[in-house]
């Protein structure tokens, strides 16, 4: 019998080139399917529910794979673990119906961005310093243009790949602690670099550069130009992902 | 004129082997030593509050040299961090009085060591992954036993270079997360792997191995082979030290 498979995974992505798999550099999928080939002795191909970029790192994300393995979800779990490498650890494994598909069926994501305050070197692969000083208050004024259904065509790279820009953003929650200023950002669906691109607008309303209300305007221009730049790819982390 | 500068460090212990010169070995003093060579063109001897072992942070390592040089302090700081690798990081940079050194003139420091309850990708450089539940009050309950000033033999690695083996255990604070269970420890000074060697000792307590109470007769002993293992150390990290 076929079963359909669904882990959630923790990966620090300093040492990998992305999720999706590619010729010669070290992925995720990669690295989990073969893992997943030496377990199960078959080669099925693993859905994620975000392809994070080269660098990016997961605290939640989670993927999919059919099987005709009939081991317990137990040694499932132990076993991948106990293929991968440290940087990636499988935190659950749960069998799902067939219609279950880790991209399609999400419904939800949450994103964080780590913007570090002072040059640090713990901490260098999981966050991001900026140099600026960012004023808090006027990034959360701008970030309340954000919230809602939009087309964010402004806030992304440009992709064949997309059928349309249109995210709804649920939340946008900005919190500042001694050494770091931290989003969290919930949405139905992330385009391509849209949290990293966001980010840097924001940097840009928090030095001054940009006005809060400025926001709603590059919104609704769609003109990527216009938007700030994206920020280096280390202090994203995919969160969650709800079904 | 000669100098004396100190500089307050912070460090990812990951890919270094200590913080002490080691002739094949990529150490934390070397490091520095080499980008205070390239900045000040000058080879002077580096001393460091407290020699971290392999794999062991530094958030607040304190070090010292002397100079001729006439550079000013900002320059030294940003110019040694323009020398130094990723992983090392000058955090401040300060002109003292020449009676100023790093490792004998300290009154106090301060160690953490950060127990993980999860198996994790992200922090499995800055945590130690313990398997075991543990139970916060039986270890708070331990620990009373340790504070205040008292003869560590057991709970350090013996060492030609300690003169004696008291220490005056100022403080030693547990903190619960969700995630992790952290020791935050202050002392006049450190045995060797004497933390580490808490920490395991407080593992067995925390399993329901020794009791609380048994901790004071442990202590009593002298003993080293009636206290705990050695806990890895890549959850231990220097955190401040006090002149």
């Amino acid at each position: 019998m076929m079963r359909n498979i669904k882990l959630t995974l923790e990966y620090d992505g300093t040492n990998f080139s992305g999720w999706q798999w590619q010729p010669k550099d070290r992925t995720v999928q990669a690295t989990l399917q073969h893992a997943v080939t030496k377990l199960l002795q078959e080669t099925p191909k693993i859905y994620a529910a975000g392809r994070t970029d080269s660098g990016v790192h997961a605290l939640g994300q989670v993927a999919n794979f059919e099987t005709v393995s009939e081991l317990d979800l137990t040694s499932i779990h132990l076993g991948l673990n106990s293929y991968l490498p440290p940087d990636v650890v499988v935190l659950e494994a749960e069998d799902v119906g067939d219609e279950f598909h880790a991209r399609y069926s999400a419904v939800k994501r949450v994103y964080r961005y780590v913007i570090s305050k002072r040059f640090r070197a713990v901490t260098r692969n999981y966050s991001w310093f900026c140099k600026y000083a960012l004023d808090a208050e006027r990034i959360r004024d701008a970030s309340r243009h954000l919230v809602g259904e939009h087309v964010f065509t402004a806030f992304c790279r440009e992709s064949d790949e997309e059928p349309h820009y249109l995210s709804n953003v649920e939340s946008l929650k900005w919190t500042e602690t001694e050494d770091s200023l931290i989003l969290q950002i919930c949405a139905n669906r992330f385009l391509h670099s849209m949290v990293r691109i966001i980010v840097g607008t924001m940097v840009d309303v928090g030095r001054g550069r940009i006005e809060p209300d400025e926001v709603k305007n590059i919104l609704e221009s769609q003109d990527r130009n216009r938007a700030g730049f994206s920020v280096p790819p280390q202090g994203l982390f995919l969160e969650k992902v709800f079904y």
